[in-house]
C-alpha cells in the first residue's frame, strides 16, 4: 500500500492540524515540504492536486486528493475511527465542530499570511498594524471561547471532556500561531491549561512546527 | 414540543445557509431577527446564547444552543437525516466540507462586515478599496473552485452529483452576497449553472434573503 502524503509547510497552523490529527491516529505519513514564503504552494505539480494553492493537501493510499484542513481531519477520523476525534453524541459533535470552527473560521482566516500581506500591499500597514490586526482577531474570538470552555458543564480537561479531539486540534494550532505575535494570553487561563494539557501528548508534540523536517 | 428557533438576519450568508439548510428539511422555525447593522447581536440576551455575538444561533427544541453555521447545518443533518446534506460515502462527504469550507473558510470570513468596516477604521479605505479587497477574495477562491468543479467527475447538476447539499448551501448563499458587490460571475459559469439550478428550488427561494421578514 502507498503512503498518505501530506503536502505542508511547517508554520502553517493548519498544516499542523492535519499533523497532529494523524499522530493522533498513529498514522505515518511522507511529509511533502511546501514552503509557502517561496513558492513551494504555487508551483503547477501542486496546483495540480490542489487548485486554491493552498497547504495542506493529504493523499490518501489510495490516490484520494483532499484540500481544506477540517475536511481532511474529519475524512482521517471516518476512516480511522479510533481514538475518535468527535464525540459520540450528536449535541457534543455539534459543540466541538463549534469550537473547532470559532477558530478554523472566525479567526485563522483573517490572520493568515495573505492578508496580512494583503494589508501591507494595500494599505501600507507596518509591522505594528499587522500585529494589532492579528491580535484583534484573537481576541475577538478567544474571549468568548474562554467564556465558552470556562462556563461549560462538557468542558473537561479538553475542550470537550477529558479526551482531546478536533476543537482541541484547532485550538493548539492557533495558540502556537499566536506565540508568534506575543499575544498576552494571560485573559484566557482555561484555554492556556487546555493548550498546556495537550502539549504534554506525543502527537501534539511531535506535529509541532518546531518539530518538522522543514522547521526554519 | 418547543419550535426550532432561529436568530439571525435576512442578510447574512452564514443566517442564509442555515435557513436554507432547514428548509431542505421541512423544519418550521421561528424567526428571531438581529439586525446586526443596529446591535441586535450585541445585546446581553443575545450574548448571554452566542458570546461570540456572530449570527446565526440555533435553538433547538430539547434547548440545545449551537453557533457556527457550519456545525448547526452538520447537527440538523444528523438529527433529521433526509433528505442528507452530504454523501453517504466517506470521500464524497469529505469533498464535499472541501468545497463548503472553501466558502466557510476562506472567503466568507475575510469579507464580512466586520472584517469591512476595520478596514475602512484602521486603513481608511473608502468604497472602491472595500469592493476591490471583496472581489479579490472572492476571485482568489472561485477560480480554484470552478476549476474544480468542472474538472470533477463526481461535479453533477449541483457540486456534488445530482442532488444539492452542503457545498450548493455554501455556495448560492455566497454567490447572492456576491450580487452586492456587482462581482462579475461570468468567468465561472459552471458555478454560474449550479446556482442557477439550486435558485429553482423553494428550500433556496423560501430562505433567499430578500424572502426574511426583516428584509430591507
Amino acid at each position: 500500500m502507498l503512503p498518505i502524503v501530506l503536502h505542508n509547510y511547517f508554520r502553517s497552523s493548519t498544516s499542523y492540524r492535519v499533523r497532529i490529527a494523524l499522530a493522533m491516529k498513529g498514522l505515518s505519513f511522507t511529509y511533502v515540504a511546501r514552503h509557502i514564503r517561496r513558492g513551494g504552494n504555487r508551483m503547477p505539480d501542486y496546483l495540480a492536486m490542489n487548485p486554491q494553492g493552498l497547504v495542506p493537501t493529504m493523499v490518501w493510499p489510495d490516490g484520494t486528493v483532499l484540500g481544506q484542513s477540517l475536511a481532511i481531519i474529519e475524512f482521517i477520523d471516518e476512516m480511522r475511527p479510533n481514538p475518535p476525534l468527535l464525540p459520540a453524541d450528536p449535541f457534543g459533535r455539534a459543540r466541538v465542530r463549534m469550537l473547532a470552527q470559532m477558530i478554523a473560521c472566525d479567526v485563522h482566516p483573517v490572520n493568515n499570511f495573505r492578508i496580512l500581506d494583503a494589508l501591507r500591499e494595500r494599505f501600507a500597514a507596518d509591522d505594528a498594524a499587522v500585529a494589532d490586526w492579528f491580535g484583534t482577531w484573537v481576541k475577538t474570538t478567544f474571549e468568548p471561547l474562554e467564556t465558552i470552555l470556562s462556563s461549560s458543564a462538557e468542558s473537561g480537561t479538553f475542550c470537550h471532556g477529558d479526551t482531546p479531539g478536533l476543537a482541541d486540534i484547532c485550538l493548539v494550532a492557533q495558540v502556537v500561531n499566536n506565540r508568534r505575535y506575543d499575544i498576552d494570553m494571560s485573559p484566557y487561563p482555561v484555554i492556556c491549561g487546555i493548550v498546556e494539557e495537550c502539549l504534554k501528548l506525543s502527537a501534539f508534540i511531535d506535529a509541532h512546527p518546531t518539530n518538522q523536517p522543514d522547521a526554519e
